[in-house]
């Protein structure tokens, strides 16, 4: 009888574009509000070029416990880069991250993560970080789930990006992330292209004869942009000149953006994703150090925003794996 | 005999995508470059995901002559706003701009420049912004050609955009220019939408409760990234994420940019427009104030980029009138 189960399970699948998604509120949500903006002739229809759907990242489209992805490329690269740096050993934040102390790492505050983040991102021509980067993600493991951080993709929000698409919604990436790491992975994981991740970045310098003789971009140790917190609708302004009509976040930091979006005229979607799972993934909102969610929780129940609660509303959570 | 005329001339035009372009060798370069990176099974292919062109604006796309059409709105704004700034009729450069005296305007240089474009591109909401530049472009006009800055539009160009959207090339504008003030016009005139617009631009600060209420988007005063000579490969950089396979452009602004297209592995396409025509348009290049081209017309000959010359290469230059 396997075969014909297999079967029907195809049927079921074609049929519904969400099928990681239990048949809840959520979902119907998001069915009607696309078929409410995408209609024609209906009142709140949206020519397909405005359909602009914009989603963070850590969080949000892939895991982001127990600490930033990134950042852990930016421990192992710093392990790495330790054999050319010897005085790290002996110098702060590095002889921290070297040894594993997280707790010293912590105490060095902002200026302790940003020095982590510059020694691990610069210095470099942006092809070769990208071949880095790319063999990280190739290799490294998330230290709960042992798999692959591309992995660990929320297979819920690969089946919204799809559906979007279908839907002639243009998605892109607004996150606080490096635009440069993400870019590495978001076409392949994500099915979004370089041009539609936005991100914070560092400085690049343009050099017109680079040491093999070509030109090269160089990346600089200094921030240029932020693009968390009050910098997402700055982010979005810049980069894509439309206000979206979909936003999609799961910490303080996408508050801004989430208002942004709810306060343009006309229909707006917009939507927070609440960690409730800790045996599938994690449980974490108003105290955690990593994706904080309080002030945006408020928010949403002030605004009757949707709410995903991980728990509830996901069949599954990872691409790979339950 | 009049229809049999109109007729053939349709059929011409469906025929070539580039009727406004003489039969000469910029027009047989640019099929064949076009040709070889999109037949499937040729060598050279490339994906349509990864063909990206890249247009500077003032000089490539519309004209630049006598000054930057922004910087012409600018001037008419400080007019506009001078009604509530009295303290301006005695102030440099303001007072310049209100008496029209152009050499003393030049002479308070690159500060005074930046002064007039602050004051006349803040203060105001992000929407606010696009209406009045919105209005100004409805009425304003050149004071050559008595056209209204959009007729300007270059037809050859435009024609050219079309083509490589035809063929899947994805067309970005890369732009000394104010990427807000592009915007307003770029779509509707070129075919390029707001999120494929790259230029200058100052800050934005995001107010959760606007003068209306809502969220809302201010324009500061203070440049944020400045998209010329060697910002546009980093530009580049920060919004695409890829290297361009085509660039033009006209002037030394553009040379990092077509230095770095130039670069890549692969066949890549880069041209330089030279302004050799007085009588229709302007005949300029290693001496003009605006749109100087000295360095990268020698690096064009050197490295035999394709350079269009406009006099001998147009069989029309605007998109509006001869």
């Amino acid at each position: 009888m396997a075969a014909p189960l297999v079967a029907a399970a195809a049927v079921a699948s074609a049929a519904d574009p969400l099928p990681s998604w239990n048949d809840g509120a959520p979902k119907k949500a998001i069915f009607e509000f696309v078929r409410r903006v995408t209609r024609e002739g209906s009142a709140d229809y949206i020519a397909p070029r405005e359909r602009i759907a914009v989603f963070d990242n850590d969080g949000t489209l892939w895991a982001e416990q127990p600490i930033y992805f990134q950042f852990a490329f930016a421990i192992d690269r710093v392990k790495t880069l330790s054999s050319v740096h010897p005085e790290w050993r002996t110098t702060a934040p590095f002889k921290d991250v070297l040894t594993g102390d997280i707790k010293a790492l912590a105490a060095s505050g902002k200026q302790g993560l940003l020095q982590v983040m510059a020694a691990s991102h610069s210095g470099i021509t942006t092809e070769d970080f990208n071949t880095i980067v790319g063999s990280w993600l190739a290799t490294a493991k998330h230290p709960r789930f042992q798999r692959r951080y591309t992995e660990l993709a929320y297979q819920p929000m690969l089946e919204l990006l799809d559906y979007l698409r279908s839907q002639d919604f243009k998605t892109f990436i607004v996150s606080g992330g490096g635009v440069e790491f993400m870019r590495v992975f978001a076409e392949q994981v994500y099915g979004i292209p370089p041009e539609q991740v936005i991100g914070s970045s560092a400085a690049t310098k343009f050099v017109p004869v680079g040491t093999d003789g070509k030109p090269a971009l160089i990346k600089e140790p200094h921030v240029e942009f932020i693009d968390d917190g009050i910098g997402k609708p700055s982010g979005i302004n810049r980069f894509i000149g439309r206000r979206p009509l979909l936003a999609f976040g799961n910490s303080d930091g996408d508050l801004p953006m989430l208002q942004w979006t709810a306060g343009g005229a006309g229909p707006r979607f917009v939507a927070l994703i609440h960690h409730t799972d800790a045996d599938r993934e994690f449980a974490y909102d108003r105290q955690s150090a990593v994706g904080k969610l309080d002030k945006a929780l408020d928010e949403a129940q002030r605004q009757q925003w949707l709410i995903i609660d991980m728990k509830r509303d996901w069949l599954r959570v990872f691409s790979a794996g339950k």
